[in-house]
């Protein structure tokens, strides 16, 4: 082929590359994921990017529509690329509900699209890291969906570092229906909602202006915000104030229900708030909400929200699928570790370098690094022969934590040298001993900094 | 929302949903992937599923252009889904050389989208898993590449039942350097490619027609396929038949380096077979080349394919980038494990499920539950009170091992059965030992059938 001219290599506008220092630690938070969600019973799922366009237009918001990637295909079909995996979800089990069985538990981690205004910062493909649990209208479902949202932030490493906030849409329509505002619930919760961006007084303003509520009932739905105090009082507290409607009154009962639950399971009380003025996400849930913030970031918004519907695939099918479930929001909380200084700086995913510098020794190098494979531990071989100051800047600038020097005479005689370029320290052995040694420096912790 | 007529839950044509059952063994497959690389040191990337369209276009034949998803996004930019992964990576690489610096090792595993004909049994949509090293023209990346390949197919559980294929395209060059039939090289080897297929007389044909081979030619092309023995000896035997094409020498060269490297690094004699017919993708490769082949299924062609190339990203640098590198045929190799019986036939990832039949006793199977995850193990707990005989039939349909079955009695007298579902037996233990028990059973083989 003769040489065209060169295109210039860029991304679409919106999206990004991931290289290996992103990609690590995103890769290896989206196993902490999936290894949390089977540890529940949660099993894996996928759909395909494209769907026919009449699946998802609609199903979102106005803003999905028009942020769609709709086009025509090959074969002529109207065709999209999802914008989330809920309503693949739930064309998924529509059109497999018999041979699923229920209750059905999922998870589903995949990247979604929206085209997005980028001006706001934000990427137009990016992952979601749902998980379901489809077709029982237990409590118990609801508690476990809290309990697993507390494991994820425990394995991630955010241990006492996090608080989940926990409501239940029925305690609000309890409320309202008190204050006689139960036909005006959408603009209500919607001002509700930025209670803390605007403060009170400009909420109350709103709720009067798209609701038509007085200045009594606007104060009634802001009490919620006020409540405070233990989880516990602020459960006896809701009592009074849904009074003697139903639904208020089993939305507190399920709530009390997955707060007991929790604490059965050893979450500590700190970890959950009760917290009865979320409103985000209400006109789609309809028992338990959840969200959850980060205690050292709370300002990037919640990292994991969720909820219970009534109906997950109505449009597609008759049987009734009720359900509770929540997505991870990995970007944000991968941005969040950065920011808080959990990512480590590697761009390797070897903790072993073996630098290849004794030209004639190619077949004992790739001896050497089979047998330290052998023993579980990953390892980088350098792959051509080059002067060994140079490889160790390379394994420097990777950031392997490891590397093994051995010449010619080291094969001659069976050692070693081995270097730990984190603490930058470095000892002579045997090379029978190398994969125990490698292996108990990578156990113990690694020094500040490294 | 009033309820709208109900819209028919269908995928698009040649698209497909993955349930749990196809979705757990893919994904372990994946990860059975991604460990091997990273235990080269090989690291993850992550590139946009859209590009533009001048990206992609005309990169990889007439097919992948003509099968290609391009469309107008809404903001009326030119682009197209990736129809595999070399050419977003080329770009990568190009965008980011700088910041990568050499050499450079990456995989990446994504789907990929080609409007294939799915009269032929493909799908439109399908997963690629990829690694490659870029920066060195050193056979040891060579010999690495070789050595990944027999580790993956180990470690997917083919041990000792695939044979990998080695050739080097500098052979063949020499070959038809001494045959005076260099100028020919693409139809000479698009005919070869058809050997195994159309036999050698209409291979001779074939040659004759489109390269203008006389009988002799044709003749010294085909003494390769018939070259037998040992891979020394196939070696030995190359020599004469290169005579004294450079080419020819520093292929023949090449694959002894490789060949002696996977023997040092202790693969089996019989997993390697020098096969200098090999000739499909010869366009693109200019060195090595990789073929694997399972022993038990060799009909489905080969399940791991790759080779050395002298240049990436021509495209979009003046860099050079020499590269090597194979790309796992996943769905291929998991269709062949189904065939060969070798997948499992749950659809949880739960090995442990407890029935919640008391329904006064929420608390204690949800501290039961957590107990035995803080001991290592997946445990699904039933989301709803109900009859046990019930719960124990979907436990039996979803696969799960172990059954824990508890009820108020038990919970007072702090006892349990665990039930062993695949071998139908059934002990009485103490709850303080339960751990214990269910990860002796999970750590012993399973019955035959199970």
């Amino acid at each position: 082929m003769s040489k065209p001219k060169l295109i210039q290599p860029r991304t679409l506008k919106g999206f990004r590359d991931f290289p290996p220092a992103v990609a690590i630690p995103r890769e290896a938070l989206i196993e902490t994921a999936k290894a949390t969600y089977r540890s529940f019973g949660f099993s894996p799922i996928d759909t395909p990017v494209l769907e026919l366009t009449e699946i998802l237009l609609g199903k979102g918001s106005d803003e999905t529509d028009k942020q769609m990637y709709r086009f025509e295909d090959p074969g002529g079909r109207d065709v999209a690329m999802r914008f989330d995996l809920t309503i693949p979800f739930a064309r998924f089990v529509a059109q497999n509900a018999g041979e699923l069985g229920m209750p059905f538990k999922r998870y589903h981690v995949g990247p979604v699209w929206r085209g997005e205004n980028t001006q706001r910062g934000r990427y137009r493909e990016f992952l979601q890291c749902d998980f379901d649990t489809i077709g029982t209208e237990n409590v118990m479902a609801d508690t476990e969906c809290a309990l697993v949202i507390c494991e994820l932030f425990n394995r991630i490493g955010f241990t006492d570092r996090f608080t989940m906030h926990l409501n239940n849409r029925r305690v609000l329509s309890g409320v309202l229906e008190q204050l006689d505002l139960a036909d005006q619930a959408v603009p209500v919760l919607r001002a509700l909602d930025k209670l803390a961006k605007i403060g009170p007084e400009k909420v109350v303003e709103e709720m009067a202006r798209t609701a038509g509520a007085s200045a009594s009932q606007a104060d009634g739905v802001l009490a919620l915000a006020r409540l405070e105090g233990s989880n516990a009082k602020v459960l006896e507290a809701l009592g009074p104030i849904v009074g003697d409607s139903e639904l208020g009154r089993s939305g507190i009962e399920a709530l009390g229900a997955v707060l007991a639950g929790v604490a059965a399971a050893g979450v500590p009380e700190g970890r959950v708030r009760l917290d009865v003025s979320i409103a985000r996400g209400l006109d789609y849930y309809t028992g338990t909400v959840y969200e959850t913030f980060l205690d050292d970031l709370p300002g990037i918004g919640s990292c994991c929200s969720g909820g219970r519907y009534d109906d997950l695939a109505s449009l597609y099918t008759k049987e009734r699928l009720p359900g509770v479930g929540a997505s991870l929001g990995l970007d944000r909380v991968l941005a969040a570790m950065e920011e808080l200084g959990m990512l480590g700086s590697t761009t390797t995913t070897a903790a072993v370098f073996i630098p290849y510098f004794d030209k004639d020794r190619g077949a004992d190098y790739l001896r050497l690094a089979t047998e330290l494979r052998k023993a579980g531990l990953a390892v980088e071989l350098y792959p051509e022969p080059r002067k060994l100051g140079a490889q160790l800047k390379y394994a420097d600038r990777r950031g392997h934590r490891l590397a093994v020097i051995v010449g010619g005479d080291e094969f001659a005689q069976g050692t070693c040298q081995l270097k730990d370029l984190a603490r930058k320290t470095s000892e002579e052995l045997a090379q029978a001993d190398l994969a125990a040694a490698c292996a108990s420096v990578l156990a113990s912790q690694p020094t500040a900094g490294s």
